[in-house]
């Protein structure tokens, strides 16, 4: 166990807690940072002094913050010789500001891996645990082994920083608009007077159906043929419709809904009312 | 087989086709009927020369129309003596729209039972197939066996014609803010070149958390705790920021993005930034 290179995670949010409290586990000898003190309790790692301690404890620095800007605040006062040492940055951000950091970490040295974190604390250090990357090939093979310390799968999707990032603003959008439907549902329930508890064995179910759409829409769209033999686009600006208005009549804020069938009348409009939801991508891109 | 009732469907769409097809697959003598005739190709169903034909061809009458107002639309000029006769609307609408039917079918002397299906057509016939009604017991106990044929579990949800739809809209609601989620992932993956298919094993992950949360927002909501001990609102708050600046940047629409964050915005400003995300669901009700 202990010839594991030393780790250190910078940020102890919920995410940072749970990768300190993984590679700990796995054997790594972990050094911890937060802003604020005092966030190390419970866990197996060493509170490092200061930042620039932490920094020194590990050639990987796996910093998992709230953003991007708090990342290069804090690192930015600190004259540091990062020397072989390897920055990971696992903090949700966009693809232009990855390739930036790439920028700003050379103009200082630091040899600068992106990447994101797909799953939840739960799931790190379990099999369960999906983690992606992109930057160069020598970063990579720096931290690989210590990010295969979380668990699970990690894929290094390429060369380009941005690459990360751009899958993770992807899957973040499907998981906060999908997030948004669930507490809205409750939310819809509540005013027709249905205990969550009551909905949820339904609301499982639809959510259950999820994972099979979303592998039949992607051959769709890649393969550009929009069946609609299952249910059809004009079928569901319908069934919004019906959601649209008892959710306003109960004076709930309607906004998603709206949008969403903003998109529906518009594909309808352009002829493509008999077409399969997949179609749907295409509208948002103005196809 | 031959003993089954004689069952009919009214309206021929993707799920009227797959009711009807599942019940002939059953055993029940099937008649089938659609305001534009030539849609039974296939189906191990008589076609009926007329509504009101399809209307005495059977003790149990499955509707399954876009909407309310056609299957209102459609019967209101027949006039039929429907004796013993069970009407079921199984089209989606809402609980008001429910209520309204049952009182207007009454005053025809309709027995009348509101349904609502769950699941999409594939799974009609099968163990999967999920459906939802509410009505009086006696149109319950007329039209139990039928549905029974339709595969999967059928829930009677009380007397109350509403409640069958009240689920439905809360589902609904769920399902499409999901699939608006889902075609916006893969509008805004395309803008930053990734293909639908290179996304989709990771969407699907995403796509697959939704059950779990689900059922623990469920508990935390009904048990009036949120706590924010695996991510927070404020977490969040950031995440869509990042996706709504580069969904923004690459000129898509934004709508449901934007609602779903004025929401964590508003769940902020009220001091719950620290609390988990079923937290949301009472700031959308006001509370
Ligand atoms: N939690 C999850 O399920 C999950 C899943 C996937 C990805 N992620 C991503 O992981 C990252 C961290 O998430 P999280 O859930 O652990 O919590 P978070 O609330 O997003 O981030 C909290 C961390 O950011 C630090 N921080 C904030 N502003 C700072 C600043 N100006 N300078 C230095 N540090 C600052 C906090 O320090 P203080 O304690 O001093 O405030 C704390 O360490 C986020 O980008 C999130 O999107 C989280
Ligand atoms: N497909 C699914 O996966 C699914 C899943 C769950 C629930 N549902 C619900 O099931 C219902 C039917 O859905 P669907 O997918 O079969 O297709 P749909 O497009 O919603 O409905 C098509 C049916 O409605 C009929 N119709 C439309 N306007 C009419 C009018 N004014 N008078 C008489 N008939 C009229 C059509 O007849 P014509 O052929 O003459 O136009 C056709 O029979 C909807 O309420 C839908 O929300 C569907």
């Amino acid at each position: 166990m202990t010839d594991l290179p030393a780790v250190t995670v910078l940020g102890l949010g919920p995410m940072g807690r749970a990768l300190a409290a993984a590679l700990a586990a796995s054997g790594h000898p972990t050094t911890v940072w937060n802003r604020s003190p005092g966030k190390a309790d419970g866990l197996a790692a060493r509170e490092a002094a200061s930042l620039a301690d932490a920094v020194h404890a590990s050639p990987v620095v796996l910093a998992c913050l709230v953003d991007y800007a708090a990342l290069t605040s804090a690192l930015e006062p600190l004259r540091a010789d990062w020397g072989d040492r390897v920055l990971v940055n696992l903090g949700s951000g966009t693809p232009a500001q990855a390739r930036a950091t790439t920028g700003w970490a050379a103009a200082r040295g630091i040899a600068y891996l992106d990447g994101a974190i797909l799953t939840p604390t739960p799931t790190i250090g379990t099999p369960a645990a999906v983690v992606l990357c992109s930057g160069g090939p020598d970063v990579h093979a720096a931290a690989a082994g210590t990010l295969a310390s979380l668990g699970g799968t990690t894929t290094h999707l390429g060369d380009d920083p941005g690459l990360a990032n751009a899958y993770d603003v992807a899957l973040l959008d499907l998981f906060a608009t999908a997030v948004h439907g669930v507490v809205h549902a409750f939310a819809l329930a509540a005013a027709e007077h249905v205990p969550a508890t009551a909905l949820a064995p339904f609301a499982t179910g639809i959510g259950a159906l999820l994972p099979e759409m979303i592998t039949r829409f992607a051959r769709q769209l890649d393969g550009g043929t929009h069946p609609g033999d299952r249910s059809t686009i004009a079928s569901a600006g319908s069934a919004i419709r019906h959601v649209t208005a008892t959710a306003r009549g109960h004076g709930l804020d309607t906004g998603a809904l709206t949008a969403a069938g903003a998109v529906i009348d518009r594909a309808i409009a352009d002829g493509h009312g008999a077409d399969g939801l997949s179609r749907l991508t295409r509208t948002l891109l103005g196809a």
